[in-house]
C-alpha cells in the first residue's frame, strides 16, 4: 500500500484552486502501486481511425474495472470517459493534457455546457504511463461506483465510452472545453460476465459463414445481406458455441454481424450479395429471420452452456443462411474490402437439451403508443402466470442469453422474473440501452423460469424529437419492445407478449374526448393510430393514457409460433399483480479512499519503459 | 491539520472487519483538531427526563454542524443521530459503547430491522470527550452532506433527532439493536437561518403573555387555552420581536406556544384557563385564531425586519388575546406547576410598514382529497398571477417568515415562486415536515413577490394507515396545504389559494364510473365525501385523480377575507403553466475526506478536564 508521506499529504491538502498546487508522483512511484495480475481480455477500437484502442478487465471481487488506453500517434493529449448516452457534456472523464512544459493526469468531469473541471474527488487512479512501440500506453483503474455524484455508476449492460483527441496545449484543464476537440463515442458492455468456458466436444467442427469480399460502401451505414446455404442432406447438428471473425484492418468499420436461419417452408431462397435496402434484394429474404447467432462489437465469442446446443441442419429446417453485416463508416473511408463474418463451432454428438429463443415482451400492434415529446414513457408488456403454466415443463427452463430489442426511441429494457406476486430476480437489464447496439449477452446467472411464473419486460422511450404519437408496430419508426431469451430445454412456446385489451383503449379514446373540447375521432372507421394522431395530447391525456397501461386488462399472446396459440382465453386477461418489488441497490462506496491523490498527477511520459 | 503517523494509516487501512481492529487516538490527541471557535447559540432537551442535552452551532461557509451532548448519569453508552421521520431504523447514527473495559465512539447506522452496524466512512468526528460536573460532553462535528449513501442529508426544515440510552456494555457494535434499547425522538430545526439582529427601538417595551401558574395534567398531550386581554385604551403599537418564556425545569414538557388575538366583531370575551378541549371552554373561543406570535421547542426569539411591525392594539382590533400552550407529558408526570408564555417586544413608534400574514395553499374543500393508502400523494394550490397582479403593490411584497400546515397525513410542504412560467426561487421547503412540529420559520432569505408572479404549494400525504379517501376540511380527520407567510407592507390579500374545479372533478367520478364494473355514486344528492368514499382505489383511479389534478382548471380563492374576494372571474382558471422548473442541488460531498478515521475511536472518559 502506497503511503504518501505526511508533507505530501499537507501539500494536497492546500490544493484548493484548480491546477494551482499538483500532487507530484513520478511514474517511477506510480509503478509500485498494484498493476493488474491479470491480463486484459477485452478490446474495442475507439475512434474510426483507430487511434485509441482501449482494452479492460473487470475484477467482481474488488469492483473494479482496469483500463489499457493505447494512444497511437499522441498530439497534445486525450480524454477518455463515459456518459449516460454518450455525450460529451455531463461526462466522467479522465484527461491526459500538456501544458507544453509538463503532462498531467486527471479525473475531471464536464458540465451541461462541455466545459471541464477537475474532479474534487479522483477516483480513476493512474497506475501506469509508459511509452511503447505503438504509442503511450496508460493504465488506470476506476471502481464500479465512487459515490461521487460527478461520477458514472459503472452498471451491467451498455456503457457508452467517449473520448477527444487535444490536438494543442491547455495551460489548464478548466481552458478546455469539449465543443472545440475532436470527439466520439463508442458503445460497449463493459462489465463482461465472469464465464467459465464449458466443456467443448472433441467432434467438433467449424464453418465461417463470411462476407463474399465485400468492396465496403463509402457511406456511413452499410447493412450488407448474403446468402449462403449448408451443404445439400447437412444432417442435424448442435451449435455449441462462435466467434467473430473480422478482416484485419477493418476492426473500427465492423459494427455488428447476425447469421439468419431462412423459413423452411421455401424450398429454396435466390442468391444475393448486396445492402439489405437493396432494390435488387429478393423480397423472400424477408423469410430469413431466425437467429442462429449474432455479435457486435467488443463482444466475445459466445459459448452455449454444456447441457445445450443450437440445432441447425437436418429435415424441417431450411438450408439457407442469411449473414447481415453492419458496416459503419463514418469516414466515409472508400475503396476498403470485407470478408468479415461469424465462425460456427458445431458438433454432430447432439448434447442433451435443444437450445431454443423465446420472445418476451409486447406484442407488435399500435393499441401500445407513446405520446409525442415523452422524456422517459413507460411501456410493458407481461408473460403471465397462466401461460408459464400452460406452456412451461414441471422443471423448468433455463435462460442463459438475452437479446433486447427496440426500435429508434428505446432508451432503457429490462426483464424482470416474478413468482407469487413478488418480482424475484432481474432476467437481463440495460439503463442505458441503445437500438444501436444490440448484442446477445451472456446472463452473469442463469435464470431458472417455472410453470406459474411472470416475466415482466418494460421499455422506456423517448419521444423528444417527436411531434406525432409513436405507435406499436414492424416499421422503423413504429416501435417493439421485445427481450429474446436464449434458454434450454427448447419448449413450444416461441411468443409470450401482450398488449392492452383494444375494448379498454376505446374507453380511453372516449374519455379524453370528454374532457377536451377538441375533436378525437372515435368513429369506428378510423384506425388506432389515427385515433391516437388525433389525441390533443396534454398532461391530462398522457398521464391516463399511462394509467390505462398500467391498469386495463391485456390481451396476451401465448404462442407456439407467430400464429399458433396455445388453447384457452387470452383475452381481457387481468395485468399480474404485483405485490413486492425488487429494491434498487444502493451503490456501495469503496472503504478506502484516502489513498486517491486529491489532486492531478504529473506523468512522465519522455522516457521509454520505466 | 492533523495528520496521522504513516503506521496509524496503515493500521486503520488493515481494518476490515466490524470491530476487530481500533484506530487508537487519545483524547488529548483529539482535543488537538479543531475546537469549534463560536459558542452553541441552539440547545434542546432530547428526552424528556432531560438526561440528554443537545447544543449545536451550524457553519454555512463549512457546511458542518457541531454538536455537543452533554450526557447526564451516563451508564454504558448513548445513541443519537438522525433519520427521516424519527424512526430508529434506517438512522444515521453515531454511537458511544463500551464493551466493559474500554469506551468507543464510531459513525453507524441501523438497518430496517433496527440492527446496528458501523458505517464504513466515518463521518461523524468526534472532537473531544469530557467529564463536566453535570455529565459527560461530546463535541463531534458531521458536514451536512457526507455523499455516504448510509448518511442522512442534513436539510433546510424539520430534522427528526433520535436518541437511544445503553444500559449495558455491549462486546461489540454489531451486537446492538435498537428495539431492545429505551430510544425516541425529537424535531428541531437543525439549520437555523443565520440572521443578524435588527436594530431595536430605544422605545421598547415588553409584555408577558404566559400561563397563570397552570397544574400540567399527568397526560401525554395537553392543549392548554387561557384568555388574557390588553389594557383598556391600549393604543396600536408594532410588535418587533417575541421570545419564549418557559418555567425552569419544565424545558422538555413545554412542546410548542402561540398567542391568537380574537376577533374584533365581538365586545368581549368570557375569561377562561384550562384545557382546549374542554367541555368548559366558551364556544366564542373559537373566534381567537390570528396568530401574533408562535414559537415551538428549539426556536429562539423572532426579530420583525427593521422596516416593519406586527401591529395589535388600537382601534378596529380586538383587546382580548388566547395563549395556547402544547405540554407533552409521555411520562405522565403529575403535580407539575408551569407558568411558560411568550415575552412580546412593541414600541409605541410604529415602524414604516405593517406586517401582514397571507394564507396560500389549498381551499378547505372536499373536491381536493387523497386516495386510501398512499404512499406519498401530493396536492398543490395555486396563488395565480392574475391574483398577484391584481391585489399585490406595483414594488411587490418581501416574504421574511413561514409557518408550514397541515393535518395529521402531511409528509412535506414545499412553497415555490414562478415568474413569467419558471420556477425562480423556494419560499419555504421541509421535506421531513411534521404536523407535530408547526413552528413560525425566519427564512435564510427574504423572497419578495411582484404582481404577476405565481406562488405554487404542494404538500405531499402519507394515508397509508387510512382505509378511506382522505378529503380537504377543516376537521383533524380532513386534511389541509396551507403555508401562513409573514410579509411586508401588508395589503388586503389575506388569501390566495385554489381548488380544482368541481365541474372537472365530476367528469372524472363520471370516467371511474365507466372503468369499473362497481358503483360510483355520481347522483347529484350525493355529497363530494360520499363521492370518494365511493370510488373504487385501484391505480386507475389513483393516478387519474393525480393527473386530474394536475390538468383540470381550478377555482380561485383570491380573498380580501375569508369571505370577500377581489372582483373579477375566478372559476375554471387555467392552471399556471410552468415551463421550467428549479432543478434540484446536487449534494456536495465534503472535499478531504483523508482525515477522517476509518474505524471507531477509542475514548477515554475516566478523567477529569482533559
Amino acid at each position: 500500500m502506497q503511503v504518501p508521506s505526511p508533507s505530501v499529504r499537507e501539500a494536497a491538502s492546500m490544493y484548493g484552486t484548480a491546477v494551482a498546487v499538483f500532487l507530484v508522483i513520478l511514474v517511477a512511484a506510480l509503478q509500485g502501486s498494484a498493476p493488474p495480475e491479470s491480463p486484459f481480455p477485452y478490446h474495442i477500437p475507439l475512434d474510426p481511425e483507430g487511434t485509441l484502442e482501449l482494452s479492460w478487465n473487470v475484477s467482481y471481487v474488488q469492483e473494479t474495472v482496469h483500463f489499457q488506453l493505447l494512444v497511437r500517434d499522441l498530439k497534445a493529449g486525450v480524454l477518455f470517459g463515459m456518459s449516460d448516452r454518450g455525450e460529451l457534456e455531463n461526462a466522467d472523464l479522465v484527461v491526459l493534457w500538456t501544458d507544453g512544459d509538463s503532462a498531467y493526469f486527471g479525473d475531471a468531469w464536464s458540465d451541461q455546457k462541455g466545459q471541464i473541471h477537475l474532479d474534487s474527488q479522483q477516483d480513476y487512479q493512474l497506475l501506469r504511463a509508459q511509452r511503447t512501440p505503438e504509442g503511450l500506453s496508460l493504465l488506470f483503474k476506476r471502481p464500479f461506483s465512487t459515490c461521487d455524484p460527478k461520477d458514472y455508476l459503472i452498471e451491467d449492460g451498455t456503457v457508452h465510452l467517449v473520448y477527444g483527441i487535444l490536438e494543442e496545449p491547455f495551460w489548464s484543464l478548466e481552458a478546455i472545453n469539449t465543443s472545440g476537440v475532436q470527439t466520439g463515442l463508442q458503445r460497449v458492455q463493459l462489465l463482461k460476465p465472469n464465464i467459465s468456458i464449458p466443456a467443448l466436444p472433441s467432434d467438433m467442427r467449424t464453418m465461417e459463414v463470411r462476407a463474399p469480399d465485400v468492396l465496403i460502401p463509402g457511406q456511413e451505414t452499410t447493412y450488407w445481406c448474403y446468402i449462403t446455404e449448408l451443404p445439400e442432406g447437412f444432417p442435424r447438428h448442435h451449435i455449441v458455441m462462435y466467434e467473430p471473425v473480422v478482416t484485419k484492418g477493418n476492426e473500427a468499420l465492423v459494427h455488428h454481424m447476425e447469421v439468419f436461419q431462412c423459413a423452411a417452408q421455401f424450398e429454396s431462397f435466390p442468391r444475393f450479395s448486396g445492402p439489405c435496402d437493396s432494390k435488387m434484394k429478393p423480397d423472400r429474404l424477408n423469410y430469413c429471420r431466425h437467429v442462429l447467432a449474432a455479435w457486435a462489437l467488443g463482444a466475445q465469442a459466445f459459448y452455449y452452456p454444456e447441457e445445450a446446443g443450437l440445432a441447425f441442419g437436418g429435415a424441417g429446417s431450411s438450408r439457407f443462411l442469411r449473414l447481415e453485416v453492419h458496416y459503419h463508416n463514418p469516414l466515409k473511408i472508400k475503396g476498403r474490402r470485407d470478408s468479415s463474418g461469424i465462425r460456427l463451432y458445431y458438433t454432430a454428438t447432439l448434447r442433451r437439451f435443444d437450445a431454443g429463443i423465446m420472445e418476451l415482451g409486447l406484442v407488435y400492434t399500435p393499441v401500445m403508443a407513446i405520446p409525442p415529446q415523452e422524456k422517459a414513457f413507460v411501456l410493458t408488456g407481461y408473460c403471465t402466470d397462466k401461460c408459464t403454466q400452460l406452456a412451461l415443463p414441471p422443471s423448468g427452463i433455463h435462460i442463459f442469453a438475452s437479446q433486447l430489442h427496440t426500435h429508434l426511441t428505446g432508451r432503457k429494457v429490462v426483464t424482470v422474473l416474478a413468482r407469487d406476486g413478488r418480482e424475484r430476480e432481474i432476467v437481463n437489464r440495460d439503463d442505458h440501452y441503445s437500438p444501436h447496439f444490440q448484442e446477445i449477452r451472456m446472463l452473469k446467472k442463469v435464470v431458472s423460469v417455472h410453470p406459474g411464473d411472470v416475466l415482466i419486460t418494460s421499455c422506456t422511450y423517448n419521444t423528444e424529437d417527436r411531434k406525432l404519437p409513436t405507435v406499436g408496430g414492424f416499421g422503423i419508426l413504429e416501435e417493439m419492445c421485445v427481450n429474446y431469451v436464449h434458454y434450454y430445454p427448447q419448449t413450444q412456446l416461441e411468443l409470450c407478449k401482450s398488449a392492452v385489451d383494444p375494448g379498454f383503449l376505446q374507453k380511453y379514446f372516449h374519455l379524453v374526448n370528454r374532457f377536451n373540447a377538441e375533436e378525437v375521432c372515435t368513429c369506428p372507421q378510423a384506425s388506432v393510430p389515427e385515433q391516437f394522431a388525433a389525441v390533443p395530447w396534454n398532461s391530462f391525456s398522457r398521464q391516463v393514457l399511462g394509467a390505462l397501461y398500467s391498469f386495463a386488462p391485456i390481451s396476451m399472446h401465448c404462442n407456439k409460433s407467430s400464429a399458433v396459440r396455445f388453447q384457452g382465453e387470452w383475452n381481457l386477461q387481468p395485468l399480474p399483480e404485483i405485490i413486492s418489488k425488487l429494491e434498487e441497490p444502493t451503490p456501495q462506496c469503496p472503504a478506502s479512499r484516502g489513498q486517491s491523490p486529491t489532486g492531478p498527477t504529473v506523468v512522465s511520459i519522455g522516457g521509454g519503459k520505466g
